[in-house]
């Protein structure tokens, strides 16, 4: 859709968002992002999102132009623009580049930042309710713990995931399990929660989930060995759209029963309160 | 410059060029891409370019729009436009973008095709003349046969480069050494050339360097180690750009007696005499 965004200072809609060819973003994939959401027309969580987009560009040297207050009341502008409502939500996607580079390879000074207004992508209900099934692949994120634009990786194993039925992949490397794609992993050992503690991403969800759960179950944050799949009775993953999802299988294997886990259950109703009490 | 360019179809001014902000090259770093160059107002080596070029594609699983027929002809028509000469040498970039995404994620049906007409980037002199020192650093880069936009690593080392005043860097893997960041890595043991084979770009200039080392030389392509840093008798670099560039100290590690060696030398020579055959 072609919703109002943001292009370094201006309010345009998104088909009128053009970019210099020479923007090294382009020629040199070298940009940073982050992504929130709306429930019930308001962001959620969105000082941890706009704190880690602020780590983001200064982990890769890109002077953020605009402060969190004034990102945030550009977001503000944008979702009463677009009519965002309690029954129309939306995705934020906000993308800083490495600008208008003067020789195709260092970054410029004045890097270009826009901010997105796109719909959320629509996931079948059974996700939810029945889980889903996340396929296994040796890889580990460039520069993992910074949110960068590259997903090469991702996107080149999107044909061998679909012809496997599996809804995602998830990153293993060197006998330790990562994350997916776009989402932080988490498995239940019975009510000690695990999750990686390095070389992932610092997701917001991942972060809400880790302390909702620290008020029922065990948590261990650490590397999260290959060979637990084997051993751990539930699975899910979380993310800015899915929420809290659970993993029935991985590759050939089933978890637990092949249904998603009480525990699991148990966090979605907990993530699913705490988006009620701030947001409704 | 703002030379003339090439965009889907049409030629334009480049700072005419414009993307539109949904291209996944923007929102997921998703892109491909090939360098070639003129010498005396030729191409060199142009078909071993477009083939890589073709590779990369489908490697990246992007169908490119048009022929290498038709890229030689589109090239040609660009560097007349632009005044091409003996005197006036260009440096010519293809990008092939993931294209405009329905969800942001996917690669289009239809891939955005530029080609861009630049100005050779200036080295000086004594680069040639003197050698160049290089900083180690472990890295391998994503899909590393296949010529993808993705410099994060690069260009987010280039700060550190240039505090220990190295002009590449080289980046080692696993007690291995690769590439530096946008060339091919070579050494001397005596009179036996060496070049890592696996996980390195095929670079164009790296094959012609084989090519012509082999008629002089005993050459081996294999697994290079990095401790044969510390016994080499001489080290160069390859790429379209610089074509064969004498290194002469890797950190603090001098090699030879830290001058250009002379094999280094006689390759140089070897190369530029083909350079002139092929294109004055």
């Amino acid at each position: 859709m072609n919703y109002y965004c943001y292009s370094n200072g201006k309010v345009l809609r998104k088909n009128e968002i053009k970019v210099g060819i020479v923007d090294l973003v382009m020629l040199r994939g070298y940009g940073v992002f982050d992504y929130l959401r709306t429930y019930y027309g308001k962001t959620f969580h969105i000082n941890d999102y706009l704190t880690r987009f602020e780590q983001s560009a200064k982990g890769m040297k890109l002077k953020l132009p605009l402060k969190q207050k004034e990102i945030i009341s550009v977001i503000n502008h944008l979702l009463k623009k677009n009519n965002a409502s309690e029954k129309k939500d939306f995705g934020i996607r906000l993308l800083l580049t490495g600008g208008y580079s003067l020789d195709s390879y260092l970054p410029a000074i004045k890097p270009n930042l826009f901010i997105l207004i796109e719909n959320l992508p629509h996931y079948p209900d059974w996700y939810s309710t029945k889980g889903i099934k996340l396929m296994l692949s040796e890889h580990k994120r460039e520069m993992s713990r910074i949110k960068t634009i590259n997903y090469l990786t991702a996107i080149h194993l999107s044909d061998e995931r679909r012809k496997l039925k599996a809804q995602d992949t998830l990153y293993c490397y060197d006998g330790k399990i990562l994350e997916t794609t776009r989402n932080n992993f988490f498995l239940f050992h019975g009510n000690t929660l695990v999750t990686a503690k390095n070389d992932v991403l610092q997701g917001i969800s991942r972060k809400a989930v880790i302390e909702l759960a620290r008020r029922k179950f065990k948590v261990e944050v650490r590397a999260m060995l290959k060979k637990e799949i084997n051993s751990c009775s539930e699975c899910f993953v979380t993310g800015t759209t899915r929420g809290v999802t659970p993993v029935v299988q991985i590759d050939n294997k089933k978890i637990g029963n092949g249904k998603p886990g009480k525990n699991t259950l148990e966090l979605i109703k907990m993530f699913n309160e705490i988006v009620n009490k701030e947001c409704r």
